[in-house]
């Protein structure tokens, strides 16, 4: 336990608190106050702390991807599970129509299949009906430039997982993939802005 | 106030709490219990608003903020404050030297002229880290490839706030842009996800 601890850079208690909550499988027994655990455990652990630490998901959203991971068979199934988890719950009112045709639009244009009813699709629904409504309308005439940066992220994103040859492997490179690119995208872009502010509005170098 | 909670899409419970923590600048009193709000005070909550609901800000980074705003007389200044405000508190420990250096190369390699000791900086540098602690050097190894598409988003979005004719204006769009650019960007990568999930593991269409 002290050994998972350190190499899974969590508390021994944090991990007692995953066993009780039944996010970490049990270790197998050798005495009555004796486990061991293996490779798999501090694999199963690495996902829960990514989740917890990093996607800032409840434990509910946590256990639902966990349970998600050990059945899925297909990658489409795990990252449709990820991306719902990552989401979080969506109101199911009525979506602004005007933002939909927007976002219809846009997807068109770049070709993508995917899928129409998703969490996914309805937060990009109401992302767009939000910059509307708050007059951000030199945001949404860009709608096309953001769609065709997305598109690189998104295929990046696949092409990596898919360099992996077992299924299992591939399906945990899906949830951690998504969990820990995210940051890294939202950083790389905070140091574009402050490039192209200094291109635009600073003095010369 | 009705008023102003109809077109802010706000409660007035909620405005009024807003007022008693001075994010929103108080009425014109026209008597004890009638105060007059105008487009200013509009502005103000919806700006409010968008930190509290959407980039879920604690109320002292609102603060933090909103003072900026009012105070800021530059782009590159209230880019900084963004930025700082939805990075959130990082630790100051030592960062990581691999990290560190993979990203300086990254950096280098796009030609960013970013601020070395910023709080995105430092947060990049973590994120970084975090993959290479998970074992995603297959993602680490396209690192080129995403700063090439940050690059792409981060330019759009300067672009986008530098077509504003006024600085005070421009200022806003800074602020709120950031805020409600991040959820549309985040939706359109999984929506691009999903297609090229489709594309390499799905069937024919």
């Amino acid at each position: 336990m002290a050994e998972l601890a350190r190499r899974s850079d969590l508390s021994v208690a944090t991990i007692k608190y995953y066993l009780r909550e039944g996010l970490l499988q049990p270790g197998r027994r050798t005495s009555v106050n004796q486990a061991v655990y293996d490779a798999a455990h501090l694999e199963r652990l690495r996902l829960v702390r990514a989740l917890a630490k990093v996607a800032r998901l409840p434990l509910h959203k946590i256990r639902e991807v966990i349970q998600a991971v050990s059945v899925e068979s297909s990658v489409l199934g795990a990252m449709a599970v990820t991306q719902d988890a990552l989401v979080g719950d969506i109101e199911t009112g009525a979506l602004d129509k005007t933002a939909d045709e927007a976002l219809t639009r846009a997807i068109e244009e770049r070709g993508w299949r995917c899928e129409p009813g998703s969490p996914a699709h309805r937060a990009a629904i109401r992302a767009v009906a939000e910059l509307q409504a708050e007059g951000l309308g030199a945001l949404v005439d860009r709608l096309d430039d953001y769609a065709q940066a997305a598109d690189s992220i998104g295929r990046i994103d696949l092409e990596v997982v898919s360099v992996v040859d077992s299924l299992e492997a591939m399906i945990r490179g899906v949830v951690l993939g998504s969990v820990l690119r995210r940051p890294l995208l939202d950083t790389f872009v905070l140091l574009a802005q402050q490039h192209y502010a200094n291109e635009l509005h600073g003095n010369a170098p």
